[in-house]
C-alpha cells in the first residue's frame, strides 16, 4: 500500500526563487497543525495537504477522536493516509490552522496564545474577519482573500480565511469596486449542504434537501460585513445604506447538492460589456485560480478545484456577473492553503492543482 | 386490473350550482381532446384528466405515437388507463387542450380552425399569450391565470395558459401591483429540468446537470413580456424601462431537480410587513390553489401540487417575496385543468386535490 | 381557500355493492384515529385520506405536537388541512392507524388495549407480522398483504401491515411460491431515504447520502422473518437453511433518492420466460396495484403511486424478477389504507389513485 | 494565470530505479497522445496528464474539434490548460491513449499501424480484452488489470484497458480465484450515468434518470467475457454454464449519480470470515489503490480517486463481497494511467494521488 508517509522526510521540496530568505522551512518541508480536523473543512484541508509537496503533517488535533485514525472519520481517506488524531497540541510547527466553528476560534486562542509563540495561524472561522475584531492576544490578521490583499498575506503572521459565500461574491464584484462602480448591488447566492457542516439538522436531512431549494437568512446573512468590508477597502464610497443609494442585497437559497456556491449579481453600469470584461480581465490577469470565462459558466466547471469562474453579461444598463466556486475550497480550506503558500513563499498553486470532478 | 375506464360513462358527475347553463356536459362528463400528448405537459395533462370525476378523454392526438398505447410513452402510466393514442382529431368534444410546442399552437389552429367550431381551446403554449397575438382565426384568447382573470375565463371560449415561470413570479407580483407599489423588481428563479421539455440537449444530459446550477437568458427570459402584461393590467404605471425606475430584472438558473420553480423577487416597499402581509393574504383569500405562508416556504411543499406558496420578508427598505409551483402543474397542466373547471362551470378544484410528493 | 373540511360530512361515500353488511359507516363515512401522525408514514397517511372520499379524519394523535396545525410539520399540507394535531384518544372512531416505532405498538396496545373495544386497527409497524407475535391482548392480527391475503383481510378486525422491502420481495416472490418453485433466491434491494424515517443519523445526512450508494444489514434485514412466512404459507418447502437448497439471500443497499425500493431476484427455474409470465399474470389478474410488464421497469413508474410493477427476464437457467412500489405507500401508509378500505367493504382503490410524480 | 504549459518541459520527472532501462524518456518527460479526446475518458485522461510530473502532452486528436480549446469542450479545464485539439496523429511520442468507442479502436489500428511504429498503446475500448482479439496488426495486448497481470503490463508494448464494471467485479473476486474458491456468483452492480458516455439518449435524460433505478442487459452484460477470462486465468476450473455449477449472474443497474460503480457479489463460502479477509489482505498487500476495509464502504469514498476498496461480510454458508470504484478512474482513465506509468518504470501512484471529492 502507498500510504503517505506524512511524518517522513520524503519532500520534494526546495526553496523557490522568491521565497520568504526568513522562512523556517528545513528539510522536511512545512510543519503543520490542524485544529479541529474532524470537521468538514479540516476534512478537506486533510485531503489537500497530504498530497501538497512542501507540507509535512505534524498533527491533526481533534478532542473528541484523540487515537483514532483519520481514515475512520474521513473514510474516503482510507489506504491514502495512516495519521490518527492526537490530543496534540505543540508549537514545534510552522503553522497551525484552525478548523473550529465560529466563537471557537477565538476562545482557544484566548487559552493557548502564550503556547503557540512563533507559529503563524491560519484561521477558519469568521471570528476575526471584521477590522473590529481582528486584533486579539497580540496577534493581528489579514483579511486572506489573495485576489484582494496578496501583498500583506505574504508578510501576514495571522490569516483570517474567508467566508465561502463572502469569497465567491467578492471576487463577483472587486473589479467593479476598483472601478468605483458599485452601487445597488442585487445578488442571489446557492450553497452546497457541505456549507452547512456536518452536523445534523433538519435542513440537511438527506429527504428533506434532495430536490428542494429554500432561502434563509435573507439580506441578513452574516457574510454581508466582511463583504461590504472589502467593497469598501477598493471604493470608499460603498456603504450598505438605503441613503447611498449603495448597499448590497443577498437572498441565500440552499441547494440540493454537496458542493459548491454559484451566485449571480445584478447591477447598474453604464460600461460597455467589453470594457466590463477587461475591467474583470485587468484585475485578475497575474491570479492562478480566477479566472473570466468568455460563455456562460456552470457550479460544476469550479466543483472539487481551487478556482472561481466568473461571467458577465449586460441587457440595457444592467449588467449580470456570475460567479462560481467549491464552498470547500476556495471557499474554506483550498483558500486557506493558498494563503499558507503565499505566507512561506512557496509557489501560489502548490498542492491546489486538483483534478475537478468534471462530473 | 382496474384500468380506468375512460370511455365509459361511470362518472360521479352531476352538475354543480354555479355552473354554467349551457353547459355541455351530458352524462359521461366532458368530453376532453389532447393535442400532443407525448410531451411532458401532455402527459402531466392525462395523469391528471384520468382521474378527474366530470371528464371523459375523448381522443390523445400524437402523430408519432398513433396506435400505441399511452403508458408505452408515459409508462408510469402503466395499469392506470388503457387509452391509445390516436390520430384523430374530431370537433365532437367539449374542450381541447394544444400540448404542442410553442409555434405549433398557431400553426395548427391556422389550418385546423375550421374543423373545431364550436370547441373551447386551452392552449399550453406562449404563442397567444400576449394582446398583440390574443386574436387569431375569429378565437379571442383570454389569459389564463385565475388569480388574476377569473371571471374573463369562466365566460371564455379560448384559454392562453400561462407560462411556468411566468406563473410563478406573477403570482409573487401581483398583490404589489394592485396596491400600485411596484417598481424595480430583482428576480432570480430556479427551474427543474422538465421544464425544458423531453427533448435531449447537453444541458438535460444527466451527467452534466446533477448537481450543477447555471444560469441562462439573463435577463432576456420569453415569459417577460406576458408577466409585463399583467402587471400593468394591475398597475398601469409599471414598465420595464430604465426611464420609469420600474422594471423587472429576472436572472433564471437551471436546477438539479426534475420538477419545481421557486422564486425570490426583491423590491423597495415602504409598507411594514404586516402590511405587505395583509395586501398578499386579502388579495388571495378566496384563492383555492395560492396561500400566504408564515413560515419560509421551500419548493417541495408544492411539489405534485397544483399549489402556489408564498412567503414575504422584509429589512430594511426592502421585500423579498419568495414563491414556488410545480412547473408541471401550477406551471402548465394543472393551471390548464383548473382553467377548464372554471370555463365550464365545475369545482375549481376538480380533480386538482393531488397528493403531494413531499419528500 | 378550500382547506380540505375533514370533520364535516360533505362526503361523497354510498355503500357500495359488496360492501361488509356489518359496516359501522354512517353519513360521515369511516371515522379514523391515527397515532404516531407527525412522522414520515403518518404524514404520508394523512395525504392520502385528507383526500379519500369515505373518511372523516377524527384524530390525529402526536403527544410532542399536540395542538399544533399538521401543517406545521407536514408543511407541504399548507393550505390543504386545518386539522391540528391531538393528544386525544377516543373508541368513537371505526378504524386506528398506528404509526409508531417497532416495538411501540406493542407498548401501545398494552396500555390501551381496554379503551379500544369495537375499534379496528391497522399497524405499520413489525410488531405483529409474523405468526408467533400475531396474538396480543385478545386481538388476532392479519398479515396485511392484499395479493397474499385478501379474504382474510376483508374479515379482518386486526392488521400487520408489510413492511416496504417485504411488500416488495413478496410481490416479485409470491406466483413462484404458489407454483412451488422457489428455491435459492439470490436478491438485491435499494431503497430511498424516507425508508429510514425522519430521524437525523449519518446516513441520512444529505451530504453523505447524496451521489452515495452502500449497503446495510447484509444477509440478515429484519423483514427477511415475514417475507419467508409468506412464501411458506404458499410453499410449504420452503426455508431459508442451507440444508434445504433454498433460501432467500438478501443485500439491502441504502440509495440517493428519497422514495421508492427497486428490486432484482435471480433464481434457478427451468419453465420458459413465457410460462413464468403466465404465471404471475394469472396470479395478478384481479389485482387493482400490481402489474406485470412487458418491458423493463424503472423505479420512477411507481413513485408516488400505490402500485407495484413486475418485469421477469431470463437467461440459461435463471429468471431474474424486477420489482418496483414506492416505499411509502405500497410499502407503508398506501397498502395500509388499501386494507382499510378491504376491511370496510370500500372499493380497493378507494382514495388511492395517486397521481404519479411521473420525473 | 497559470495554464500548464504542457509543451514546455518545465517537468520534475527524473529516473526512478527500477525503470524500464529501455525507457525513451527525455529531459521533458513522456511523450503522450491521445485519440478521442472529446469523450469522458478522453476529458478524464486530460485531466490527470495535465497534472502528471513525468508526461508532456503531444497532440489531442479529436476530429471534430481540431482547432478548437480543449476547455471549450471539456469545460471544467478552463484557466487549467491551453491545449487545443488538434487533427495530428504523430508517431514522435512514446504512447498513444485510444479514447474511441467500441469498434472504433480496431479500426483506426487498421489504417494507422503502419505510422504507429514504436509508440506504445492504451486501448480504452473492449476491442482488444479478450484473448481471441488480443492479436490484431502484429500487436499483441495484454489485459491491463494491474493487481492480476501486474509483471505483464511492465514490459507489454501494447493494453488492453479493463472495463468499468469489469474493474469492481474482478477486483471483488480475484483472490478467492486465486485460491480456487469460486462457484456460483451472484452479483448486482449499480453504475454512474458518466459510465453510459457523453451521447445522449433517454436513460441520461436528467429528467428520467433523476431519483431513479433501472436495470439493463440482465445477465448479459458485455463484460462478463473479460471477467471469465481472468477469473480462468486464477481458477482454471471456472466457467460460466449450469453444468460446472459456476458461473457468474451478474444484474447491472443504472444509478442516479454521475460516477462509481458499487457491487455486491454473494458466494458460497466455507472460510471462516476472518479466513476470507486474510486471503484478500495478502491478495492486495503491495498494490497501492486496492484496499480490504474492515468497515462498511460506500460509493463516495472512492468517487474521484483512482482507488477500489473492498469490504467482505459472511452469513452461514455465504460470504457478501462489497467492492466500489469511480467507473472513469479505476474503471477507465485512472488505470490507464497506472498501466502506463508500469509500462514506462515510472511510480505506479504517479499522478493519479487524486484529492477524492469527498461529498
Amino acid at each position: 500500500m502507498f500510504l503517505r508517509r506524512d511524518h517522513l522526510n520524503n519532500f520534494l521540496y526546495s526553496p523557490l526563487s522568491g521565497a520568504n530568505s526568513s522562512s523556517p522551512l528545513g528539510a522536511g518541508g512545512l510543519r503543520v497543525g490542524i485544529i479541529g480536523g474532524a470537521g468538514y473543512t479540516g476534512g478537506e484541508l486533510i485531503r489537500i495537504l497530504i498530497n501538497h509537496p512542501n507540507v509535512q503533517i505534524s498533527f491533526i488535533n481533534s478532542k473528541s477522536n484523540a487515537g483514532k485514525p483519520v481514515a475512520s472519520v474521513h473514510a474516503d481517506l482510507l489506504g491514502e493516509t495512516d495519521i490518527a488524531f492526537s490530543s496534540e497540541l505543540s508549537n514545534d510547527i510552522d503553522v497551525l490552522f484552525l478548523c473550529v466553528g465560529h466563537g471557537d476560534a477565538k476562545k482557544f486562542l484566548a487559552e493557548e496564545a502564550p503556547s503557540l509563540k512563533g507559529v503563524k495561524l491560519i484561521d477558519l472561522s469568521q471570528d476575526f474577519r471584521v477590522a473590529a475584531n481582528a486584533n486579539f492576544e497580540e496577534r493581528s490578521f489579514v483579511y486572506g482573500l489573495p485576489e484582494l490583499n496578496k501583498e500583506q498575506i505574504k508578510s501576514a503572521e495571522n490569516i483570517a480565511n474567508p467566508g465561502c459565500f463572502a469569497s465567491a461574491i467578492q471576487l463577483g464584484l472587486l473589479p467593479l469596486a476598483k472601478a468605483g462602480l458599485l452601487k445597488e448591488i442585487y445578488t442571489t447566492g446557492i450553497t452546497g449542504s457541505t456549507g452547512a457542516g456536518q452536523s445534523l439538522s433538519a435542513t440537511t436531512h438527506f429527504s428533506w434537501r434532495a430536490n428542494n431549494i429554500s432561502a434563509y437568512k435573507t439580506l441578513t446573512h452574516q457574510h454581508l460585513k466582511e463583504i461590504t468590508q472589502s467593497l469598501q477597502q477598493l471604493q470608499g464610497s460603498f456603504s450598505t445604506s438605503s441613503e447611498t443609494k449603495s448597499g448590497l442585497y443577498f437572498v441565500p437559497w440552499r441547494g440540493d447538492f454537496p458542493r459548491g456556491i454559484y451566485i449571480s449579481s445584478t447591477i447598474d453600469c453604464n460600461l460597455s460589456l467589453n470594457e466590463v470584461n477587461q475591467l474583470y480581465k485587468d484585475f485578475y490577469q497575474h491570479e492562478p485560480f480566477t479566472h473570466v470565462s468568455e460563455t456562460m459558466i456552470d457550479l460544476k466547471q469550479v466543483v472539487n478545484t481551487n478556482k472561481c469562474l466568473i461571467h458577465i453579461e449586460k441587457a440595457e444598463e444592467k449588467i449580470v456577473v456570475h460567479s462560481a466556486i467549491d464552498n470547500l475550497l476556495k471557499g474554506a480550506s483550498g483558500q486557506a492553503v493558498q494563503n499558507m503558500n503565499l505566507m512561506f513563499g512557496l509557489e501560489e498553486t502548490a498542492g491546489l492543482r486538483l483534478k475537478g470532478g468534471g462530473f
